[in-house]
């Protein structure tokens, strides 16, 4: 198979607007999934991909290989030189292996029955990324995120998310107090104010809606006041708080604690 | 009080530097803390700061007024235009305020009694800050750092840190194998293999030294060789792993609520 060495191809062109630009992403309604480790979770989840991309020394790679024997002839295989395949790559170390995959429809609003999270303005897709595996890892069903979020199919979130997107259900650009109205378990936030009430005295065996804010401005105040209760994490003396990160895995899997101990 | 406005300025290449170079930190034995949060953080804690440096839009800030009006005559103050202090900023959306603080001295190895984290590896001042302010939330004592570690010291890391540089003793450049020879309590990693047991199954009331790897490689050979018995977080099916930063969120922070269980 011969490479492609130059930038001016077409195909170069389209996959460098997938990865570089949101605009160029929702024209296509196509991402691009980066490594393998990504591609093989979308196969697991019979996500259908359009293209694979290798690049001269991912080729040599014996994890690349076995994908590529894997994928076999059901989708198409381009090989690139080094040089266009770091142009291209979304990320500053190129992993050696790409696919391009159409974006999932929205799905359909949740059932409103079980345990959620709603993600209000986290803006670095590493981060946004990092509490969707973790949400996934916990096995929650649903992510609400709100306008002021990073996009979830971009593929920094995607690389962050290492194949939690394909295990819980995204909603993007949602409207929490609609999707919030009704639901039948708790919503909580967390919070210092008065009324606040430890993570480990609450009963969290029932479903829960889990309202995280973006790092520095906490939750905004529509969001906020959706709360049924108020929330703290219980910690040492000196810090307030802790990286969304960080409070969306405590709160988490102390639900999942306790319902796996019930 | 004049604005700087030059890049030739003597003080700007200096800070310019700090920021930037590890180097330059190393050779001066001082850092950048970067935003009024931290700083505060700093004077809390007692730590030495010897300049105080301030841009115009900083100087018209509320937080940073009463910062400074705190500090008073006790630190030497400057005054820079928007665009000097962005150079020297070493962030990309400057806070308005920094200060130049010593760096400590390397303190003294663990009595080796208490609770630890042994970072292995973990390469992105990101990652590396967020987990020492878990850490710190969760009354950990000492954080010991491979020589693989980013710079605990550095204005990105302190930044993540949002303080928690100030609670936890950090040994950098640190020989785990040293430090735990005789460890009085479990060393735990975290691991799928065989003979690994459910994080909720231990009994964590007495001192662990949690062991956390590089995201991607994990632990080396050498530092998983020094665990006493390897530790899973459960979770739900089609995801291998959590990031690090969250797992250690989850261990460190079970290992809290059995000690104030008891």
């Amino acid at each position: 198979m011969k490479s492609i060495s130059s930038r001016d191809n077409p195909l170069v062109k389209q996959l460098h607007g997938l990865a570089n630009n949101p605009r160029d992403r929702r024209k296509a309604g196509a991402t691009l999934l980066d490594g393998a480790h990504l591609i093989a979770a979308a196969r697991v989840a019979s996500w259908p991909l359009t293209q694979i991309v290798v690049s001269d020394s991912g080729y040599a790679r014996e994890e690349i290989r076995r994908l590529l024997e894997d994928i076999g002839d059901s989708v198409a295989l381009v090989r690139m030189s080094d040089v266009v395949f770091a142009h291209i790559s979304p990320v500053d170390s190129p992993s050696g292996v790409l696919a391009v995959a159409d974006l999932p429809p929205q799905p359909s609003l949740p059932a409103n029955s079980g345990s959620m999270i709603v993600l209000d303005g986290v803006q670095d897709p590493g981060n946004l990324g990092a509490i969707l595996r973790t949400a996934a890892a916990a096995d929650i069903g649903d992510a609400l995120l709100t306008p002021g979020c990073a996009q979830a199919w971009s593929p920094r979130t995607l690389r962050a998310g290492m194949g939690a997107h394909f295990l819980i259900r995204i909603h993007e650009q949602a409207d929490p107090a609609l999707v919030l109205a009704g639901y039948p378990g708790q919503i909580l936030a967390t919070g210092l104010e008065t009324g606040a009430r430890s993570l480990y005295e609450l009963d969290l065996r029932g479903p829960v809606a889990w309202l995280f804010g973006a790092e520095g401005q906490g939750l905004s105040k529509a969001v906020k006041a959706l709360a049924s209760g108020l929330v703290i994490i219980p910690m040492a003396e000196g810090l307030e708080s802790l990286n969304v990160g960080a409070a969306a895995a405590i709160c988490l899997f102390e639900q999942r604690r306790q319902i796996h101990a019930a």
